[in-house]
């Protein structure tokens, strides 16, 4: 019986007893911070590579980005950037560019309300995210749907819960009953509540980023001061792909950047359709249009700890619809983690995937996907947990499945245990042949810890698995996501900073909130 | 619409027309020997990998392996090596086992009756087969049931068709319909008839091999001395571990090796059951029983074409179930790679699973197996589509699903489009901001062949997926089966060598068959 099934049966045998407080629903992980142990695999050699950074050198040079934001393009023309306000077409010389690249750190930790659920970004860390920005939800019980604050909730718990995610990459579904103007206060309220972890607020306005980071100060009781000294949260903006970045996206980085906030940077290059119909092509216009932003950031505060964001896929030629963990974005993501290496700069990926439901097709694509994220050394990877649709819906059993993913993942970069008395000799003469190793004493001491044990797989045999309902592995899924949600206790907050946090929430409301008109 | 989806539209309206008889029912990859173009992942150093190797020596000098085979026990005194009759225990010195190793080569080539199906072991080529060996058959129609002729015969039809697959590694299902004394007649002329593509002859008894080969000769149109003189068909045997190898598999090997044809050598080493719960443990004792086998058949026939074969992966410990596709088992596979490569040998590996449908979980395995095995550079994947169940089930839709996967892999080895061209300085001029890709003449020129087109992947919106009946991946697949089934072609074979494979068949039907006392 596997883990998860007999936890279940557990569990219900004991619902009349009284359960212990810390009975966990599954044996998972417990929290860590990963690192990559294989060597990368590098898809471009040296001379590749260069070529893609001359390349888009040569795109800001001579072609040039237009950043639709007066204040950006003032602070660029400062510095020496040569700026057409009628056009808002800034092009910049590559001195600019590679003074700009020696100025962002290369590591800097992300520490939120827990200090210990600090993450780490850049070198060999990696950090999982649940699924961010999807308008829609799906399960098995209520289908597909537009989300609601209790859906984003609920995920918020799921992200709490799992040990193998590490941040909130932004709102894991959109609370569309909360009103546009009022929905971050809300939403921040909710997961700096409900989780705590490292959260991101989104760049769409003065007000949503700034109210952000005062509620992150807040619920980590810090001081202005304190706050600013080191990152404690982070935005992430997308430029709108080809060649442009947009006010509000450019108005919430510079902010995060003058406060010391982490700026992902993640062109939306998808090949074929935003950006050239070839992978190398794609990775330049990506890169040029994160080296602009880099630019414009290290000017607004030098040293801001800004992250290399690849979102770089292809569209199916035939429909234009977007496609992910094609051998396309293997590669893209594979010369992106190239690229970041070059820079020596922390990057971002995803676990993406364009299947409808979470069945086989939704799985291979996001295998592919972290595949190709990991042996790329991804740092921060976005949607990493429940990911439909191309981003268009959160499933709350894909966020299942992939947590069963991410924890083999996690589980393989650990060192393998070479020791002499790993390698059996006396246990294989011990043995002999013609017997088996379940008894032998060398099996009996690993016995609880020999190997990965998966909370979701089943692999009891087919009669057995048919006798108990025949459920695939979402069905199971789904039995998960019940129990984890009717146990989920919420981290611990000091009272005085609930109520603090709630008293912003009121005020900032009563305010208005911030204005809904772009 | 995806390119399955569209190609069923176009059937469909096309039924009353008369189809052209070239047309494929999906487009897919054209047949090719593909090679891996990424540097290995090798997770043992240097000493690690010497340390299995050592310790394996030590295992065949100081506690031997069981043959049981007089032939073989008497083949390896001969050699020098310390043989016990009573016990059938062999113990043998590393210079013995050296020798042998320096005896195998490290690259050759198994030529089929078509020989455009010749496919090419060692180096960094590699090769795709149907699933082996499983004694029952799924589908979605007919559910789980045993296997039958008609199942068999089906399984091999889809080898044949698709390009990814490269040959047969046995049969895709035992067919039980078909009386064990006669069978392998039956299957050979099925697999020779309905396939061109290399095959596998059981090692179950002096009959079953010999006839395998001879029919592989007739139907090769080849003279005794031509077949004799290179690698046409392989088959594979499996230790009995831990440390036995028994007497019909050897007598098969040995069979084979003398008329030169490929032994597949596969401990069946289960860690924590068969072999150490470790993984180095379980990879020593692997090593020492392939070495072992590797010994007999080099002195057999010096410079017999021998495949290393892995099938290292771990049971779960709380209930014994084999497990496949896990974190021990990448690991297992990547250094099971780079044991072959010390030894510059070909080697083998599985696309594994232990699921018990074609769900999520068996795809998240089989990609984890996929990537354990291409990462490390498998040069013969036996079992890549079609498999459930740890191998106790063929499933009809998963073989439709990894091809799917299979074809990616395929394609992520094709060399990347790195020209100047490709760089697309041009294309980001012309297009500029605010624009997109779509109509460019950069994008234009590429239309048709930009990207991996998939045949099984539904990348339609949400709502286009819903309206057209919200299938799975695996009720895709389902579809994809009977139109390839409605339109097989079997391949051409020449009317007298068809008759005379026939005449074989009857004749040896006629003199029994093969004893079923074992």
């Amino acid at each position: 019986m596997n883990a998860a099934a007999s936890e279940r049966g557990r569990r219900r045998s004991g619902r009349s007893q009284t359960r212990p407080a810390s009975k966990p629903v599954i044996d998972q992980l417990s929290w860590s911070i990963p690192e990559y142990i294989d060597r990368p695999i590098e898809p471009a050699d040296e001379e590749i590579l260069e070529r893609i950074h001359l390349t888009s050198l040569q795109v800001l040079e001579e072609i040039g980005i237009l950043f639709l934001n007066s204040e950006a393009r003032s602070v660029l023309k400062t510095i020496g950037c040569e700026v057409d306000d009628v056009s808002e077409n800034v092009r910049m010389d590559r001195a600019l560019v590679l003074d700009a690249i020696s100025k962002a750190p290369s590591r800097f930790s992300i520490t939120p309300r827990n200090p210990a659920r600090q993450i780490h970004m850049g070198g060999k860390n990696f950090a999982y995210s649940t699924v961010a920005s999807a308008p829609n939800v799906s399960d098995l019980d209520g289908g597909r749907r537009v989300g609601t604050r209790a859906d984003f909730q609920n995920l918020l718990k799921l992200n709490q819960y799992f040990n193998c995610l590490h941040f909130v990459a932004g709102y894991p579904v959109e609370p569309v009953d909360i009103h546009a103007s009022i929905r971050h206060l809300d939403a921040l309220y909710d997961m700096l509540t409900l989780t705590d972890k490292v959260v991101h607020a989104y760049s769409l306005g003065p007000e949503r980023i700034e109210d952000g980071m005062e509620m992150v100060r807040i619920a980590a009781g810090l001081t202005e001061a304190e706050f600013v000294s080191s990152p404690r949260m982070f935005t992430n903006i997308n430029s709108s792909s080809p060649l442009k970045h947009d006010w509000p996206m450019l108005d919430g980085a510079m902010r995060a950047a003058k406060r010391g906030q982490v700026v992902v940077v993640s062109p939306f290059t998808l090949s074929g359709a935003m950006a050239p119909a070839t992978v190398v092509g794609a990775l330049v216009q990506q890169n040029a249009e994160f080296l602009a932003a880099l630019v414009l950031l290290q000017a607004v505060r030098p040293g801001a700890p800004v992250v290399y964001g690849a979102f770089t896929s292809n569209v199916d030629m035939k429909s234009g619809a977007p496609a992910f963990g094609t051998p396309e974005y293997v590669r893209a993501m594979q010369i992106s983690g190239q690229l970041a290496r070059k820079y020596d700069l922390p990057w971002r990926g995803s676990n993406a995937n364009a299947a409808n439901t979470p069945d086989g097709q939704s799985v291979w694509e996001s295998m592919q996907s972290l595949t190709a994220i990991s042996s790329g050394h991804c740092n921060m990877v976005h949607h990493a947990a429940g990911w439909l649709e191309g981003g268009l819906c959160a499933s709350f059993e894909k966020l299942i499945m992939d947590c069963e993913m991410l924890q083999q993942i996690i589980y393989l970069n650990k060192p393998l245990d070479t020791s002499e008395d790993a390698m059996a000799f006396d246990a294989i003469r011990e043995v002999g042949p013609g017997s088996h190793f379940f008894a032998a004493e060398h099996t009996q001491r690993r016995f609880k810890d020999a190997f990965y044990s998966p909370f979701l797989s089943d692999w009891r045999n087919f009669e057995t698995w048919e006798e108990t309902g025949a459920l695939r592995v979402d069905e199971r899924a789904n039995r998960i996501i019940k129990s984890i949600l009717e146990e989920f206790t919420p981290p611990h907050i000091d009272e005085t900073i609930n109520e603090e946090l709630a008293d912003f929430v009121r005020r900032r409301k009563a305010e208005g909130g911030a204005p809904t008109d772009f």
